[in-house]
């Protein structure tokens, strides 16, 4: 007896979460005897409770879909709903209920940590109600911080952007001859691997960025004090990448250092990153020019400067997804095993969502150098596979073309 | 008898100023019965005046230099040079001491307003002092706001990518249903032409940016209100684009409504850009989710978003700036008329440098609509042709190569 399939995104955007609902709609429709229907959710499990949802086996084109793998950002939307930890929570019976009258056998859930919890959780109900349902997860976060797999869907195009980025910063922060610092704020509350990814953006030894700071290491104002101006002795423009989390040893945050100017002229907070804080350290501590860059949304979800690799794996992700929950996987997420890596090749398996969500994989201290002002040459070649590749992407007119539902 | 070429490169970067100079390291190194050597400042006229040159007709590659030209930021480095109003001091001898010493006969200054300050005041001293000397500027500006000029190499690209990158942060911004405004910060202090090229990013009618204000309009807070609650009305997710440079009736610059909040904790001051304080206004007074994003130096430097037109017309610019200054052109511009529209051509001319320097052209009023809110039809077919074609860009292990001095 055919059923359908669910599926749904959840959590922040990335360049690539697309194409991994891309993997899970062609992969349901290349199993009509078992798949009848590919539903979506729109904007996650926050609009599933509206009923609000729309059938992507039938009304997209191929030429659609092909774009809607190359389209950053969510396609179906996305929400920032939790469910609620007590399981005698009524909404649990009116998920089951709504999902029973849709005839889903299979859901899919893209997404980070979270959005994991949502798949553990549903999974866990369901096996307490005997529902047949089975619920996977399709990881997703430019993070790069779900455990139990090699990397997520999603980092390897932002560590992309921050690499190529930030090269062409330090070129622009070099053309005058004069001392001066350019801070370069990048995403990761908690974790490094994106701040990492600058590494990448030497053109070659001792070249900036010459300074790279992560949240899993403590950052010190003195320390940093001394470590920029050997930087500067060595030459006149120095850029210095750090992760918007970075904290000092009392785990205080050095965004929070501008706690005291955070009033406007109407009165009310202004809140600014780390970035802003350590250029002003900089220009009063140095008396030396000095900007500050805030990468800021487009890490997360450009799609002129991602990784086709990326989309490959992704779009990889939900297929395997939809082929490990015919075989009867659930409570489960995707995982990568890199099972070489000269040259480099992955596998997928399944893995206990329970033992992913709500946990955060941190970047690895052994491969924080200098003490705690670069990144170790064992990380490239954990990253370089990952950044590979350009995808032939649709252009009209001079811009890029991308998928969007219609209202 | 043959004379040598001096190039430089001055202001600030932009993703093209290299493919003027390699227009004319390559027209000029075409004329091998006039010319020995083509030179390059290295950090413009600063740099000229302690001797830092480098020969640039003997060591590149023709490798060397297809890279040279797809590299944004400045090859030779820049400075903000400006030369003494007084035409009496020792600058002016030194300098034609320097340049007679090198037998150069060909100056060309890749710049902006500025630049061709220098220009123009090398030329007149040089007419002063019957020099044989020819000064001619290549012009080069991501703000588009020289005069005589249908538009500046640079611009186009600085446009794309502003348009390309809107369109992707309206993407971003659409994903939760929930009551939200993105103000999106661009550059241009007193010239809104590239805040307007966000006008490009929407992919259909009526869709985000909602809302585009550039310095040529007056800002007013109330107005702002207002222009937003309807915007609001009418969708979720707002995105409203600013210039940096945008101020209010009395001249203030918005930018400047967070003076009071400028002490950090250390007690120094925080500067922060228009878009933080438009952030700060809408989540105080509309009590909603409210973000900004601040494209920063990416518009000016960005390699891997440039556009192909524009690298081409900035080759050609650099190129016949060498053939006119060859046929006796001195104390001039290279400018670009529109000759036909569809299909769209250009034509090189020069013009009098002193009617470009030190002045300004504004963003047409007739362009702007909505009561200051909006861009008009009529700026799309003005900048489209400027923005088409993606170079072919050479990329290593993921990332685009770009061509450095060595040191």
């Amino acid at each position: 007896m055919k059923k359908n399939i669910l599926v749904g995104q959840s959590g922040g955007p990335t360049a690539v979460i697309n194409a991994s609902l891309y993997g899970v709609i062609v992969e349901g429709m290349d199993h009509l005897d078992e798949i009848e229907h590919v539903y979506g959710m729109v904007h996650g499990m926050e609009g599933f409770l509206k009923d609000d949802y729309i059938d992507l086996s039938e009304d997209l084109t191929q030429k659609e879909l092909e774009l809607i793998r190359l389209t950053p950002a969510a396609y179906l939307g996305s929400c920032r709903y939790k469910l609620p930890a007590d399981m005698t929570s009524p909404v649990y019976p009116t998920v089951f209920r709504k999902l029973n009258a849709l005839d889903i056998g299979y859901f899919f859930y893209i997404g980070g940590n979270d959005s994991m919890d949502t798949v553990s959780k549903l999974s866990r109900y369901g096996a307490r109600i005997q529902s047949p349902i089975r619920f996977v997860g399709i990881p997703k976060t430019i993070d790069n911080d779900l455990m139990l797999t090699d990397h997520t869907p999603g980092y390897g195009s932002a560590a992309k952007y921050v690499a190529s980025t930030v090269r062409e910063i330090c070129l622009d922060a070099s053309v005058y001859n004069q001392p001066a610092v350019t801070i370069i704020e990048l995403m990761g509350r908690n974790a490094g691997w994106l701040t990492a990814a600058s590494v990448l953006a030497r053109k070659q030894e001792s070249d900036n960025p010459l300074l790279i700071y992560v949240p899993e290491s403590v950052f010190d104002f003195q320390a940093f004090s001394e470590d920029l101006s050997n930087a500067l002795r060595r030459q006149p423009s120095v850029v210095v990448c750090v992760s918007e989390g970075i904290s000092d040893s009392s785990g205080r945050l050095v965004c929070e250092y501008n706690d005291e100017a955070k009033l406007d002229n109407f009165g009310h907070k202004m809140l600014t990153g780390c970035g802003k804080v350590l250029e002003n350290f900089v220009h009063n501590h140095f008396g030396i020019k000095a900007r500050s860059v805030e990468l800021n949304v487009s890490q997360r979800c450009s799609g002129l400067v991602s990784s086709a690799a990326d989309i490959e794996e992704a779009s990889l992700a939900g297929a395997f997804g939809v082929q490990a929950a015919l075989k009867g996987s659930s409570g489960t997420m995707v995982a990568f095993s890199r099972v070489s890596e000269e040259p480099y090749a992955l596998e997928c398996s399944m893995v206990d969502v329970d033992k992913v969500c709500n946990r955060e994989k941190p970047f690895p201290s052994e491969w924080i150098t200098g003490h705690g002002t670069d990144i170790s040459p064992e990380f490239i070649s954990y990253v370089l596979p990952l950044i590979q590749g350009e995808p032939r992407r649709p252009m009209k007119q001079g811009l890029p073309v991308y998928a969007f539902r219609k209202s």
